[in-house]
């Protein structure tokens, strides 16, 4: 059976010596976020989750879960006495605000525990993961009645929170949604329709599930305009705070999926259900993006956690199993065969995996800290700064974080060898598990054309040169240290390529749309090339640093040396292959009609 | 449901009009091979697999194989009825030499029929599969008393052939393997060990099943030298051809796997069963040889295989599905939203599989003409270059092909969005089929070895020199018309490429082994992307060749034009990413110890 440890000495390296989170001790949260208190919260985390949650996760995959003739729906085993324990120890309150009887911790350290979930157990993960987006409309859209009527006890993990946007006729194009709100005389609304593809949308862990619901009003606009967002409780709250009637919502069936087959994936009817207004009438897509970018991160890290997974049992795999010969001479002469951990291909696939997967951590913990700013930075320039920043990265993290997650997750099964393939190793879990983040929130192929097509035009291109810009002076100061030069000079071609796309895009897209199109997603994959690429130089940085100053765990430091620079080799040289595939616009990609694609016998 | 057409058009035009097999009309087996004669082959071979073979996918995927109490092995419902099919209509037979029942036809045209079987339906194609590689061993190897003991009921497929190979501490490393053979006074030997991985293992599709296994004789050397090869039938044979007594050779269990469920992948438990040698004492390996080149030319196939199944069900989705609209105004203003296929990213994606698959396909189809070549060929010299030919690029068919189709069946699936993920709609399972292809048969860094450590030095280099000049010589003619040369100049830049890795290797291999580790993989993928641009080139002669003589089916010509150039802008560029990352050499991916791949809490 697989195992996992949470990897906390790398989480203190990020965010205590590379993020050094101590030095915005003056904005709320931060105060109580001292090293001590991090590595505490990490380790006691940490040994939950890799001591209670990862076990379940295999049973989770060959369980699943359940619907009964009475639409209710059991998680797999252990599920219910997990969750209890994690509701039990206040987990969820973690990064909450106080008056929702939360601890306020910075959003970088819950996005640390939120990575550990993901890697010990996706799906057991997901259920509170929705639970907070859900918890985030609220609280963005939600009136104070409202907030107070639901948020607590989601908060605590007595409830649970569901999104639910898609329709078996449409999932990225939300304006054709169909499920409709009709106005009661009391000021709710009685909601008719089907959703699918609900995760978390019924199961067993918690008494009241609050589901926040796209539906039309009658006469709403037949466009995204037309949405609105309704909170929909699967028990009706009393004035009291306690449960009520049964509400009209109730799940029709469970998906069978390719993986995360611990998380109930339903369909929900919804036949005259009692809901209420989110926020304002037809602009529930505003407030629905809110729980979505929360998503879309949440997404990215899913990526990169399943390959963190991966790759720990990989390394276990490749120092234990015994084939061959190292190329430069027995290894272990006294054994009949090396460890394949000896062999260069191994040791590229797991090379290849260390620095994504530290690469990726680094990238979202930064970016977790975005999200700090922008809601507490000390004056407004700076949150707007720090908000502008996740935006321009959020399709990135999500869209080239899941891909190269899936990627990874897949080179760990192949370092298995013919036992990666057998459904008991558990290699086959991670990839089956790492697959869906490609396509939820938002196929990749969306995230690249929000990217493309809204943020990098947005302010005036500003957004995207000030992303430049902070690479920029990065590399202008790895240079003048001869252990990072390398690496500066590297990084910088590959921004080079990335700039020369941007430019690309500016002068080709006007004329022929597609243009933009065709090239996105080669434009996301450079981007989040270079900006794993700037991170290792923020690493390479706090490691030198720390040699400089001679710390102790010396091996840790120069491990983070070397993988800069095998980042540097390794990977970046992918992003000039990705700008000359984009310079290659649109006209051949689009020039074949729909008969050339038909098969012909 | 997904659904399967034979590409019977494409086919024709790789057969006939691309490697023009008319042309080789002197030589056996040629003769029959006429255009009409293909035609009439393709079609009526596509009809019975898509219409009979191709309904069992998915039923194959969710039952399973079963193994009952008594050790035997029923395929999922309608396996054994299609396969009776399948030897009465006599497919088993079309290249097999007429003195074993079989009707002579080429390879080239029995591999048309392979790649038809895998798209339809992997796990049944595995059947007829295993058997022909089991036949190409004997036919090298037996006595002739073995061969027309067993081959003439394998050809007809009354009998089916397994390969054992792998146990359950050794795979790559056949040195390791325990199985034991002893000797008997009769000549004789009773084989007694465990086999692990039998693909078709044990199965109710045949009357018996003829399993070739290596194992080691008594103070035989402890090395792949000391291995040897045995016929090891499930039924012992009389001398008057009809079954004896069972032999003590049974299934203990079939494994779980990712995907594959209709192939029974076996586990199996050799008890003083009796088997003859095959070939001669501690020369096992090289009969084993002769069935694994057999094997990673199909496994090759099995890769693009799936694709090429994912594909047309993911074209039929994208010109089915709406959601939005065409980022240069609506196509289908009348309806809610346009279909996905006007997607710049949809598109993208479909033209990246179109031309993987029909690129695969012409490298696969040259490929078994080169097989045919190497055993018909007229003169000594022509057989032996057609040998060296295919011995060079069946790694990279092998490794390169099963990669790539496995990341375009991903692709396809992606097209599905959220639908693509539930394993009703069978996208998942194309995914799930094609994952194994790059493990077994020699996982694809293996093949990468057998490539660089192997194939690339043989006969001082003499192999790799004659790909080299005959894709020069192809690209100096290209030249010449305006409408190849485009092509022409980037294939020359990617060959480039190689041959500056091949370069590179030879000047730094000597002096420390792991830069040809290290960058083997990478060699494979250029080379891989090189022999598809030789086939693209080709495949545009060809197509341009009809067009100026006026042919009919215009459309399908220009398609062709389109997707060459497609391919040369779109992905000939990484031949040069993969170069850079290669010539990194192996100091960074090989200087980190165990400790610093160990998650440190």
């Amino acid at each position: 059976m697989p195992t996992y440890t949470a990897p906390n000495r790398d989480f203190r390296f990020v965010i205590n010596e590379m993020l050094d989170i101590e030095s915005y001790g003056n904005l709320p949260g931060f105060e109580n976020a001292a090293p001590d208190m991090v590595a505490s919260i990490l380790e006691e985390g940490g040994k939950f989750i890799s001591e209670v949650i990862a076990p379940l996760n295999q049973v989770g995959d060959q369980e699943g879960c359940t619907r009964h003739d009475d639409a209710s729906v059991t998680t797999p085993k252990g599920f219910k006495e997990a969750y209890e324990q994690y509701t039990e120890a206040g987990w969820g309150t973690l990064t909450q605000p106080e008056e929702f009887g939360g601890q306020n911790f910075p959003q970088v350290l819950g996005f640390a525990l939120k990575e550990m979930m993901s890697s010990a157990n996706q799906s057991f993960g997901m259920y509170p993961g929705l639970t907070n987006g859900a918890i985030e409309a609220l609280k963005a859209k939600g009136t104070p009645e409202q907030q107070s009527k639901y948020i607590p006890n989601m908060v605590a993990g007595t409830w649970a929170g569901t999104m639910n946007l898609t329709e078996p006729h449409c999932g990225t194009d939300l304006g054709m949604i169909r499920t409709k709100a009709e106005p009661q005389a009391d000021g709710s609304y009685l909601i008719t329709g089907t959703k699918i593809f609900i995760s978390a949308g019924e199961h067993d862990l918690t008494e009241n599930i609050i589901h926040l619901v796209l539906a039309k009003t009658p006469g709403a606009p037949e466009s995204s305009k037309g949405i609105s967002l309704f909170v929909v409780p699967k028990f009706l709250v009393n004035d009291d705070g306690s449960l009520g009637e049964r509400n009209g919502v109730s799940c029709g069936s469970i998906e069978h999926k390719m993986g995360i087959h611990g998380n109930a994936t339903c369909v929900l009817n919804y036949d005259a259900a009692t809901g209420w207004m989110v926020g304002e009438e037809n602009k529930g897509l505003a407030a629905m993006f809110i729980m979505m970018n929360e998503a879309r991160l949440g997404t990215g890290m899913q990526g990169y956690a399943q390959a963190e997974a991966a790759y720990q049992n990989a390394v276990a795999y490749a120092l234990d199993r015994r084939q061959g010969r190292a190329l430069t001479g027995p290894a272990n002469p006294d054994e009949r065969a090396d460890p394949i951990f000896v062999h260069p291909d191994i040791r590229r696939m797991l090379m290849d995996a260390k620095v994504f997967t530290e690469g990726s951590r680094a990238f979202c913990l930064w970016s977790a800290l975005q999200a700090d700013l922008a809601e507490k930075a000390q004056t407004e320039e700076e949150r707007e700064a720090a908000h502008d920043m996740l935006s321009l990265v959020t399709p990135v993290i999500k869209g080239y974080t899941t891909d190269k997650g899936f990627e990874t997750a897949t080179n760990m099964q192949q370092v298995f060898g013919g036992h990666g393939y057998i459904e008991e190793w558990g290699m086959s879990q991670f990839v089956r598990d790492a697959r869906i983040a490609q396509i939820y929130e938002g196929a990749n192929g969306i995230q690249a054309m929000d990217l493309c097509g809204r943020k990098l035009g947005h302010k005036g291109g500003a957004m995207v040169q000030s992303f430049f810009t902070m690479i920029e002076e990065e590399i202008a100061s790895a240079k003048e240290n001869a252990e990072l030069a390398d690496l500066a000079t590297r990084l910088e071609k590959a921004l080079g390529e990335q700039k020369a796309a941007t430019g690309w895009f500016m002068q080709n897209a006007m004329a022929n749309p597609n243009n933009l199109g065709a090239g996105a997603y080669n434009y996301m994959h450079i981007m989040g090339i270079v900006s794993l690429g700037f991170m290792w130089l923020k690493m390479a940085k706090a490691a030198d640093a720390k040699l400089a100053e001679g710390a102790e765990d010396k091996a840790f430091y120069e491990a983070k040396l070397v993988s800069a620079r095998y980042y540097g080799e390794r990977v970046l040289p992918d992003a000039g292959a990705l700008r000359r595939k984009l310079e290659a616009g649109s006209e051949n990609m689009m020039a074949l009609n729909e008969d050339a694609f038909q098969t012909a016998a």
